[in-house]
């Protein structure tokens, strides 16, 4: 069965897909076909969208789910004669919160994915800068300045985990590989030990890693089992002797790791 | 006025925190402190937030807003004697949803930022690694592989919109610098003219771009405003005989930015 569900706004869409992608997992059995549609912000964009949501209900046989959260109500009022079930996020939540907090609602359109209401703005941006500069070991003299140091194997997901933080929550984390031959030596590079509060380790399933590395440089002695086994081992062995808290990637998204680090070294996210 | 704002959920914590900040968004005029309180899974961590709620209820007086998307009944019915003001996410929206769907939720946790329910996982991770191999005209032999190419002068924003639509969306940036070179001559780079279609130009105030590059390199040329404005103006110039569509980021997100060149590109989300 398929059934097709738009997440719809006067900005950007993100809540509306945020919330409604959240919603929507919770029906495993039911295929759903997703779409964005941001910057629904005049009557007349509002009035293709109902044709839009009219020939998707015709297509499928059934009427599409609608998550909106547009601001504006006239433009909302164009949009509730569609053939659609309705999710209205805003409405549902803004008259119960408005009072509660003795307070009018601003109705105004796409603030919490704009600059003007992110003082924290520059912030992220520059830790999505400071995440590249001191990506895979690059650089370590900037450490001080670091909230975190993602260390484990090459290719264990170290790199987006540390763009995602950065990027969401204006985290700055840097990251250093651990290599064959730190391995051998079975010690802490040198560079990290003034740091060992801000570590922490992701580790990996030998098997995913082979493939991850497979991909990258095939039948290499790199990706081969043997050699992601050995370091998995070995690294695995240093984060015990040393200490640091470490999680295994394999079965969690970027976001599940990043969750879970924060939570263990109790870094709070920089917030909008 | 200060008032503390709990995000909480068993899982990640994303969908509490993002419908929350939209809908606390709205009220300017409040000074919210927002925490985010992921993982809490189990009735003895609902204890300890509910202690936790309840001290800030003391410390600020007044009673915090609670966003939650705790799935499990057991662990909201214990968080629900918190001194809060409860934002119930998914109680609200679930049961009318079943409804419309006929089928049942599955009541699962964490659904939706999860590998498993995401086929697209290693889509996106893949299109960050795309954007990163593929960063500052870095390297341009993989354009018949970009889903997008973006196009402007050194720091116009260009590599972290490029990550954000990859991270988010599973969309494979790249991106080129037009560089002093490439403005003298006043032409678009050979590397880029087979791929037209793919393009889509950043520009930005040359203030903004000037006080930017200064961050970087302080009072050089580079970062003159002489410099910005020139680079600006042939750049601009430049995508206009081109036709090449293009935004000002000045006084745009990340969020926006890639909102808004999807909407012009027509391209799709892959969402989960």
């Amino acid at each position: 069965m398929k059934r097709t569900a738009f997440f719809i706004s006067d900005g950007t869409g993100i809540t509306a897909e945020t919330l409604g992608q959240s919603l929507l997992a919770q029906f495993e059995n039911i295929n759903f076909h997703k779409l964005t549609r941001p910057y629904i912000d005049t009557a007349e964009k509002a009035r293709a969208m109902v044709q839009q949501i009219n020939a998707a209900a015709e297509a499928d046989g059934v009427r599409p789910i609608i998550f909106d959260t547009i601001v504006n109500r006239d433009i909302r009022e164009v949009l509730s004669h569609c053939n659609g079930f309705m999710v209205d996020i805003f409405s549902t939540f803004l008259s119960p919160l408005e009072q509660e907090l003795a307070s009018h609602s601003s109705y105004s359109v796409g603030k919490s994915h704009s600059i003007a209401h992110n003082p924290n703005y520059m912030e992220r941006i520059d830790a999505v800068h400071f995440a590249l500069d001191n990506d895979d070991g690059a650089r370590t003299h900037y450490y001080n300045k670091a909230d975190l140091i993602l260390v484990g194997v090459s290719r264990c997901g170290k790199t987006p985990t540390c763009l995602y933080m950065a990027m969401q929550y204006g985290i700055r984390a840097a990251n250093y590989p651990l290599t064959e031959d730190d391995m051998e030596r079975l010690q802490l590079p040198t560079a990290l030990k003034p740091y060992k509060d801000k570590l922490f380790g992701l580790t990996i399933d030998p098997d995913r890693l082979a493939a991850i590395r497979h991909e990258r440089k095939p039948n290499s002695r790199y990706a081969s089992y043997a050699q992601c086994e050995f370091e998995v081992r070995e690294v695995e062995s240093l984060f015990r002797r040393e200490n640091i808290p470490f999680i295994n990637s394999t079965h969690f998204s970027v976001e599940e790791i990043s969750a879970k680090v924060l939570v263990e070294k109790g870094v709070e996210r920089r917030l909008k």
